[in-house]
């Protein structure tokens, strides 16, 4: 990828969390580049080739991290506050393009479904296997739905991109452990 | 309200929900009604004011029950699930509504936080209370994030906009309990 089209890609995910991907036009995103939108059409065919652009090498990423861990010869754990991590952190190291896949995930389903690596069915399939493996040792516990329980770990990560900003009172890493020691442990006191 | 506003609020909480609100028109909500789009604007004054009266209704509704169950004199387990089964069966009362309101706040941020009983910070509020309360009694645990921990319950509920469908294998009664059981005591196994 040369270095405009980086830039492009850059400024496509500025514009689209700052406006949404349907007021954002292609216009905007040209403007940000300091570019006209004729030229703009040389490097891209459409707003919507432009908004898988900018959540395909984030998404692969994480979607690869969380493969790993299910992988990997771990208790369900240890495997769970890793992939919440994993979630999590790329808010931060794929800002603000993490944000802009969360909201606009309805406009991009259809392109995403279709490809293997970046279908979000396949990264709701790696948390079922975690979860599944949790299961199967015992670790976890068997009276929970395991798409619905999954659902529930997405939307506790996912909703970051309605609160959460780098910089504020906690960070990523804090969030990360408190939101799996929560969904491990429950938030109800344990006697001691 | 007429019941002719009534068809109106609810073909814009239609087509909100389909089309999303930046794609929708006064067009296309005229249409769904049946009307001219010049009459439309007899009975509202702009499209944001639609997706204000579409979203209403249904939050106060919602705010309302979860500010009694704070009053009540119960213990915090039982306000939790309440509270998580009045916002889940909430989707369902008030579709597509509920799922309107999820997808387009930020859009109607700025519209709803100067109102007392319409404003998402009385109800993030209302369940900081709630937590509170059980910390300050020992239920819960008192090592969480106050507001992180909403946020995660606002996150795990609030995501059915994204995947529940109504009449589908699970329904808000079900993941109410799921959800709670599973907000409540985590998704360890525990001896038993």
């Amino acid at each position: 990828m040369t270095k405009r089209e980086q830039e492009i890609i850059a400024a496509a995910a500025k514009v689209f969390n700052e406006k949404g991907y349907h007021a954002a036009t292609t216009r905007d995103i040209a403007a940000e580049v300091g570019i006209q939108q004729a030229t703009l059409y040389y490097y891209i065919s459409s707003k919507e080739e432009l908004l898988y652009l900018v959540v395909r090498e984030p998404i692969v990423r994480l979607y690869d991290q969380v493969e790993e861990i299910v992988k990997a010869s771990l208790p369900s754990r240890t495997k769970i506050e890793r992939a919440i991590h994993a979630h999590l952190a790329a808010f931060d190291e794929s800002y603000p393009h993490m944000f802009v896949y969360v909201q606009e995930l309805p406009n991009l389903i259809h392109t995403l479904q279709d490809k293997i690596r970046e279908s979000p069915s396949r990264y709701q399939h790696l948390w079922e296997e975690i979860l599944q493996q949790g299961v199967a040792t015992g670790e976890l516990r068997a009276d929970l739905d395991m798409p619905a329980t999954v659902f529930m770990i997405m939307g506790m990560c996912n909703w970051l991109h309605r609160w959460y900003r780098k910089g504020g009172r906690l960070d990523t890493a804090t969030l990360a452990r408190q939101y799996a020691s929560a969904a491990l442990d429950g938030i109800t006191a344990r006697p001691s």
